[in-house]
C-alpha cells in the first residue's frame, strides 16, 4: 500500500543541494535545502497536518534576528548580518511559510528544523545580497545564520518564546473575555435566587449571580495560573549551545540576545539561570502544560453546568435559556444544542491528554539533551491555542447570550424540601429531618408538614423560612 | 488582538442559501451550504490545521452511497439516488476535499460535519442532475441524501469506517513491517552471545537474536492487539437514527447498510447489536484506543533499546551500528543520531497522551449520545496513522540498517562479572557470590579469583562458565 | 520533622541473620530474614498503607509451591521439597501475612519481595524440619526455595497470577453480578416509553428498557473486552530466570511449573511463549490495564447517566427513584444522595488515573529488564479490585431498588417537541422544524401548532405522531 | 465467592446508635456511630487498604477544634466547646485513629466521614462529660460538633489542612534535602571534566558538576513550583456551608475559623475568597497536583540519568559508582543494583497516574459540589508523601553516597570525536565534520586526521582543542 506525501517533490524543476551527507535535488522555488529535504525523506510520519507548528518556525524567525544583531556586536560582518535580520524578519512575518515543510516527528532535538529555519534564511540572504542560492556564500547557514548556536539551546528558546507569544496573544486575551462575560452575566442574575444542587440532588438556594460568581473566580484564578507559570518560561537557554556549557559563544552572547528577544516581543524574556537544566529537562513546559490542564478542568466544569442547567426546552432543569446558534440536528427538526458548551468540553479533554502527553515527554530526557521537544511544543502551542480560541467563542455564542429563565427558577426553588435546613438553629437537625422525609413521602409542603407534626406555628415557619434570608451568613 | 482565520471568505462571489434559521452568503465556488458556513462562524477554534480528519469524510462518503442505495431499495427515486451515489463517490474519492472547511470543535454530535457531507452531496448531486446550487431541488440534504439517517448514528458509523480503515491501511501494514524487519535481524544476529543488562546493569548472557526475539514478540502481539479489538470497531451505528431506536427508518435498513459498506470497504462490518450503546458510548473507540496504547508502550521500549545499544560511537554501550542518515548536530560536525528512535519515543507519547484525551471523552456520554464524538476520533486516527507510519520509517531508515559491532559486543561479554551465576548449581549461591564481590573489589577476572578463594580448579570454570552454555535451560 | 514508620523494629527481641552484605537484627517472631529487613532499612517510602499488595504475596505462595514440586521432579531433596510446599500453602492461605512488610516502592524488579517469600518460606520449612531459624540449613531461600528461579521471573509470573486471580475472583463476578441486575431492570422497564435526552436536550423517545439495555450492553462489553486480554494474562515467566535464557533450569521446567500453576489455580496458565519480552515488557498488563480502563468508561456513563435520571426529588430529572440508603447531609435534613454513583465514578477516576501509571511503567522498560514491576501490579490490582467490589456495592444498594417514577416519565414525554420527528416522512425536516420552532415560541402545543399552520390535520397529527409507534423501524 | 472486610463486626459486644434512617448495632468498644456503621455496610469496597488517609482525619481534628472554639466565641455552650476541643485534639493526635474505618469509595462529598468524626467526637466529649455514648446527650454530633458546618465546606477544609501540612511536613523537607545533597555533589565534581551526551550519543564536553548542577536546578524548581501552588491551597472552604452560601453560620465565623486553623497549624491559612468556587470545584488540587505532576518529571529524569550514568560495573557508561545497599539478584551473585533510582522512578510514574485521577475528578464536578473529594485528596496525599519519603531515601541510600569513576570518565572524555566542535569558529563547520567523519571511519584519532587532512597543524590543534576550555563561553 503506497501513501505518497504532499511534500515528497519530484516533477518540480530543482537545483542541487549540499550537506555533509551528500548531493540533493530541492525544488528550485524553495529556500530550503540539502538538509530540509532529507528530512522529508527520511520522515515520512502524518503528513502535511502534522507540520511544526508555524508558531515555532515564527519564533524562530525572531531568535534568528536577536542572535544576528548580537553576533554583529562580536563581530560578525555587518553586511551578512544584516542581511540575515531581513530574511529573518521575513520567516516572522509569515512571508515565507511554505518553506518549511518539516513534520513535528522528525529528530527529538528539532535540530531539522532548525537547519530548515538556517537554510531559508541564509538562501533568502544570499538573494538578498545577489548571490547564489545553494551556494552558501556570502550567508553560510551553519558559519553565520547559526552563529554561537545549536539546535539544543536554538530549539527549546524558540519553543519558549512561541509558548509565551502564544500565551499572551491567544490564551490570556481569551480568558479575560469570558472572565469578563461571566462576571457581568453574575452580577445580572445577582438577584435571581435559584434552587442549589449538590451530588446533583435538591439543596438549599443560592442566586443565580453567586452561582456565576463561582464560574467567575474559576477564570480568574485560571488566568493567575497560566500568569505563575510563566516566570520559568520567559528563561531562554539561548547561549547553551550543544550541552549547555556555552561552548563556541562569547561572554555576553546570552544575555544579549535574551534581552533582544524581550525587545522584540515586549515580553520579559531573561536568560536561563543554568543552561543545562534548560537543554536537558522541559519541566517550565511541563509546568505550564499543567495550568493549562488546570483551567481545562475549570473550563470543562462551567460548560457541564450551563449546559445541563440550559437542558430542556421543556423535560430538562430549563433554568438557562442558551442562544440558538445554528440547527442541532440533522433528523430532529427545530432541535437546538448546547454546541458551544460541547466544544468547550472537547477542547478540555484534548487538553488534559496533551499534558500527558508532554508530561511523558518531559520526564523522559537523558543525560544532556531532552529529546522530546517537537512534539512537546507541539501539544503545549496546540492546548493554549485551543483553551484561548474556545474561550473567544464560547463567550461571544453562548455566554453573552444566556437568558435566566426567571418563571422556571422560581417554580422549583420553591417547590424544594431543603428549605428546611433553616429550621436546624431553630427546631434541631433531627426533627428538620422528619419534616423533611414526611414531606417527601406525602408529597406535601415543608410548611404544612411542620405546622402538623407540631414542631413550630405557621408564623414562625413564615418568619424562619425565606429564602431571601438564607444567601449569607447572619 | 486580531485573528483571522482562512476559512471566512469575505470577498469572494457568492450566493445564497438558507437552512432553518436563515439566509446566509456561501462562496460561488462551494458545494457546501448554510449549515456549513454557519459552522466555521461559529466555531473559530483552532483554525485550519484543526479541521476534521479527512479519513472521516471519506467514511462519510461510503456510508451516504450505502445509504442511498438501501434508500433506493425501499423506494426513494432512483435518479435522485444515482445523483448521490455519484457525488459520494467524488467524497470518497478525495475530489471534493476542499469543500469540508469545518474544525473539529464543533457540535459534539458532528451534527455540522454530517450536514458539511449532506450540503456538499446534495449541491453536487443537483448540478449533476442539472440543477441549481442552494435550491435544495431535486436533492434536499437532509430529506434525501440523510434519509433515514441522523448525525448521531451517521458519525459514529464514518467513526468506525474510519478507524477501521486507518488501521488496516496504515496501522497494520506498518507494524508488520517493523515485525519483519526485526525477525530478519533476530536470525541475522541469533549467533552474537551479548551481555544481558537487567537494571541497566551487567547481568548474565544472552544472544543479541535473543534480545532482539523479545522485540519481535512485542510487536507480533501488537498486531493482535489491534486485531482483537476489531470486532467492537466493526459494529456499525447505522440504522439507529436518532437517539437508538431507529425511527424513520425501515425494518432491515441497518443490516443492508452494514452489508453495503462491508462490499464497499472489503471490511466486515456488521449492524451494532445495541444501537442505544452505539450512540451513547464509544468504548469500542476507547478499547481500541487502548490497544494502540499498548504498541506505543512496546514502541517506546524497543526504540529506548535501540539507541542505548547504539550509543557512541566512542563513549556509549556501542553494541549495535546504527545507520547514519543526516547531519545531527547544527553545531556538533560529524554527529549523527538515533532520530528514528526520536521520531517513534515522540509519537509513543502522544499517543499515550492521546488515548487519555480518549478516555476523558469516551466516559463523559450522557444519556443517549455521547457529544465527545469528533475529538474521540482525531485522536484514534491521529495514533493509528502516527504508529503506522513512524513503524515504516523507523523500519526504513533504521532497522534494516542495524549493524552488531562484534568486537565490541564480545569484550563486553567477557568482561562480565555475572557469569558466575553459571557457579550457582556447583558452589551455591553464597561462594558465588564471594567470588563475584572479590573479583569486582580487586579488579580481577572471576576465573583468578575463583581459583585464588579455592573454590574451584581451573578446569573446572572452563567448564563450568561457558557463555555459549548459559543462553537456554540443560 | 521525625517521621517513624511501622515497620522499623528497635526495642524488640531479635536474631541475628546475614545475606551477603553482613548481619542484620532480625525481630525474633518474625520468619523473614535479612535482605527483608535491609528493605525496610532502606526504602522508608509511605509506610505500612504502601505494602506490596497480599495477592501478589500468595501468588508467590502458589509459584514457589509449584517450582518446589518440580525441583522435585528433577531431583530437589524431597523432604526439603516437601518443607517448602508445607510452608507456601502458608503463604497462599494467608497465615504468614504478618511476615510480609515490604513495601512497593523498593527494587523495580520486585527481587526484595521475592528475597522476604524465600525467607520466610525457608525459614518456616527450616522450622517445619526442626531446624534453627535463620540458619539457612536445611533449607536455603535462594539455593533451594529460589531454586531455577531468579526475581526477574518470579516476580512477574506472581504479577499474572495474582491479576488472574483478582479478575476472576473479583473483576468478573462482580461485572456479572452489575450485568444481572441491569439486565432484569431492563426487563423491568421495557414498556415504560419515555423521552430521550442528545446534548442533554429534549430528543425522540425510546422505551426506559431500551435505555437500560444500553448499559447492559456495555457491562456485556466490558467482560468481553476482559476476558479478551486474559491470554496474554496467563502466559507465566517462569523458567527465564534472570534475563530470559533460562539459565540454570532444566529443559521443561519452565512447563512443568505453568502447568502446576494452572492445576493448583484452576486457571489456564501457560509457559511464556517468548520469555525475554515476558521480562523486559509488560505489555500484558498494560492491555489488561487498558481494557479495565475501557470498563472504567463505560461504568462512568452509567453512573452519572442514573444520578442524573434521579436527580431531584423535586427540582431535578427526576425519571428514576434511587434508593435511599443513609442519610445524605450533616447539615441538610433529609437530604438523600446518590452515593453508590459517587463511589461508583470515583473509581472510575481512579481506575483511569491507574492506567496512566501502569502505561508509564510499561513503557520505561530497558534491556533485559522492565524494572516498574511493584508499581504496575499495584494498580492493576488495584484497578481490577476497585472495579469488582464497586460493581457489586453498586448493585446492591443502587440498582436493584431503582424505580421508575412513571408519572413523571409520562408528563416529561408528552410535553416534548421532538415528538415533530415523526413528521419528517410525510411533510419533510424544513415544514417540521417550522413546527417545532412555532410552538416552542409560542409555548403551544405541536399538535395546535401544526394544525394551525395547515400543514396536516388533527386526525394525520393523531395518526402520525405516536410515541409508541416511534420505538422503532418500520 | 464471598469475602470478608475487617470492618464488619458481628460477633463483637455492641451498643445501639441511631440516625435519621434508623437504629444500628455498634461495637462497644468504638465511639463512632450509627452513620458510620452504615458506612461500613453501604460501601465494601476494597477493604481496610483503601481507608481515607488518615491525614484527612487529623485535619478534621483541627478543623473540629477550630469550629467548636469559634463557636463558643458566638454562644455555645462552653462546656460542650470545650469538650468537644478536648475530643478533637486526641484526633488529631491519633489517640482515636482505631475509631475512623470508612473507605475512600464512600460517598463522593466525604460525608460520610465528616459523619465518622462528628460522631467520635460527639461519643468522647459525652464520655468526657460522664454521658451515655449513643445518647447524643449533651453533645450532639449535628447540632454542636457540626455546628455552623456542612460536610461540603469542612472536607474540602480537612482536605486542604491535610494538603498543606503534607507538603509542609513531609514534600518540602524531602525536596529540601535531596536539593542540599545534589549541590553538595555538584561542588565536589565541579573540576571533573567528562563528555557529554546528547541524543543518548558522544557530545562535546562539560564538568560533571555542571552535569549535577543541572539537576540542584530541577530540584530547586521543584520547590518552588510546588510552594507557588501553595497561596490557593491555604483557602479554606469553612463557613460556606451546605452550597457556599454560608447559611446557618453567623458573619465573622469563616475568618475565624481559618485563623484558628491558621495559628494551630502554623500555616497561613485564610478563608476562601469564593465559597462557591471551593465547595463546587477543586481547582486548587489540580493545580497542586500539577505541580506535583512536574516534580515527578524532573525526578524520573536526575534517576534516570543516574543509573544510566552508574550503569556496568564492566559493561555500561561507569561514570558513577553508586552505593551498594543490598544484595541486587536472587540469582545473579554479587549483583548490585540502582534500586533507589528504581523508587523514585516508580514513584514518579505513580505519580504523574494519580495526577490524572486528580484531574477526571477535578474537572466533573456539578453545580454547587464536586463529589469527587475522597479520591481526589487520597491521590494528592499519596502523592506528595511518596514523593518526600522518596526524595530522601534516594538522597540518604544513593545520592550521598555517589562517587565519580574518575579514571574511566577521563578516558571516554578523551576518546570523543566530538572535542572537534571547538574547531568551528577556526576552519568552518564543513571541514570540521569531514575530521569528524574521516577519523570515526578510519578509526583513528582527531589530531591525527585534522593534520593529514592538512586543515591545519599540530600546534594549533593542542592550542585550539581543550577540554577545559569547552566549559564556557569566552
Amino acid at each position: 500500500c503506497l501513501r505518497v506525501y504532499v511534500f515528497t517533490a519530484s516533477s518540480e524543476p530543482y537545483r542541487i543541494e549540499r550537506d555533509t551527507f551528500g548531493e540533493l535535488k530541492v525544488p528550485s522555488n524553495k529556500y530550503y535545502g540539502a538538509q530540509t529535504v532529507r528530512s522529508t525523506m527520511n520522515f515520512k510520519i502524518g503528513g502535511a497536518t502534522e507540520r511544526m507548528p508555524i508558531q515555532v518556525i515564527k519564533a524562530f524567525g525572531i531568535l534568528k534576528r536577536a542572535a544576528a544583531e548580537v553576533n554583529k556586536d562580536y563581530g560578525l560582518d555587518p553586511k551578512i548580518a544584516d542581511a540575515i535580520v531581513k530574511a529573518a524578519d521575513e520567516v516572522t512575518e509569515g512571508k515565507l511559510d511554505d518553506h518549511f515543510p518539516l513534520v513535528v516527528w522528525q529528530t527529538g532535538s528539532g535540530t531539522q528544523t532548525n537547519m530548515n529555519v538556517n537554510e531559508v534564511i541564509s538562501n533568502r540572504a544570499i538573494e538578498i545580497l545577489g548571490g547564489k542560492l545553494g551556494s552558501k556564500d556570502p550567508v553560510h547557514p551553519n558559519d553565520h545564520v547559526n552563529k554561537s548556536q545549536s539546535s539544543n539551546d536554538t530549539f527549546p528558546t524558540a519553543m519558549h518564546i512561541a509558548a509565551a507569544k502564544e500565551v499572551h496573544e491567544v490564551l490570556l486575551p481569551g480568558l479575560q473575555t469570558l472572565h469578563d462575560a461571566l462576571e457581568a452575566k453574575a452580577a445580572e442574575f445577582k438577584d435571581i435566587i435559584k434552587i442549589g444542587r449538590t451530588h446533583t440532588q435538591d439543596a438549599v438556594p443560592l442566586s443565580l449571580g453567586q452561582e456565576f460568581g463561582g464560574y467567575v473566580q474559576q477564570v480568574k484564578y485560571s488566568i493567575e495560573r497560566v500568569k505563575a507559570a510563566m516566570p520559568r518560561v520567559y528563561e531562554l537557554a539561548a547561549g547553551g549551545t550543544a550541552v549547555g556549557t556555552g561552548l563556541n559563544t562569547r561572554i555576553g552572547f546570552a544575555e544579549k540576545v535574551a534581552a533582544k528577544v524581550s525587545a522584540l516581543t515586549g515580553l520579559p524574556f531573561v536568560t536561563a539561570t543554568n543552561k543545562f537544566e534548560a537543554l536537558a529537562a522541559h519541566d517550565a513546559l511541563v509546568e505550564l502544560s499543567g495550568a493549562l490542564n488546570t483551567v481545562a478542568c475549570s473550563m470543562m466544569k462551567i460548560a457541564n453546568d450551563i449546559r445541563f442547567l440550559g437542558s430542556g426546552p421543556r423535560s430538562g432543569l430549563g433554568e438557562l435559556i442558551l442562544p440558538e446558534n445554528e440547527p442541532g440536528s440533522s433528523i430532529m427538526p427545530g432541535k437546538v444544542n448546547p454546541t458551544q458548551c460541547e466544544a468547550m468540553t472537547m477542547v478540555a479533554a484534548q487538553v488534559m491528554g496533551n499534558h500527558v502527553a508532554v508530561t511523558i515527554g518531559g520526564s523522559n530526557g537523558h543525560f544532556e539533551l531532552n529529546v522530546f521537544k517537537p512534539m512537546m511544543i507541539k501539544n503545549v502551542l496546540n492546548s493554549a491555542r485551543l483553551l484561548g480560541d474556545a474561550s473567544v467563542s464560547f463567550t461571544q455564542n453562548c455566554v453573552v447570550g444566556i437568558q435566566a429563565n426567571r418563571e422556571r427558577i422560581n417554580k422549583l426553588m420553591n417547590e424544594s424540601l431543603m428549605l428546611v435546613t433553616a429550621l436546624n438553629p431553630h427546631i434541631g437537625y433531627d426533627k428538620a429531618a422528619t419534616i423533611a422525609k414526611t414531606a417527601h413521602k406525602e408529597g406535601s409542603t415543608l410548611k404544612a408538614t411542620a405546622i402538623k407534626l407540631g414542631y413550630l406555628t405557621e408564623e414562625q415557619f413564615d418568619q424562619w423560612v425565606r429564602p431571601q434570608d438564607m444567601l449569607g451568613p447572619k
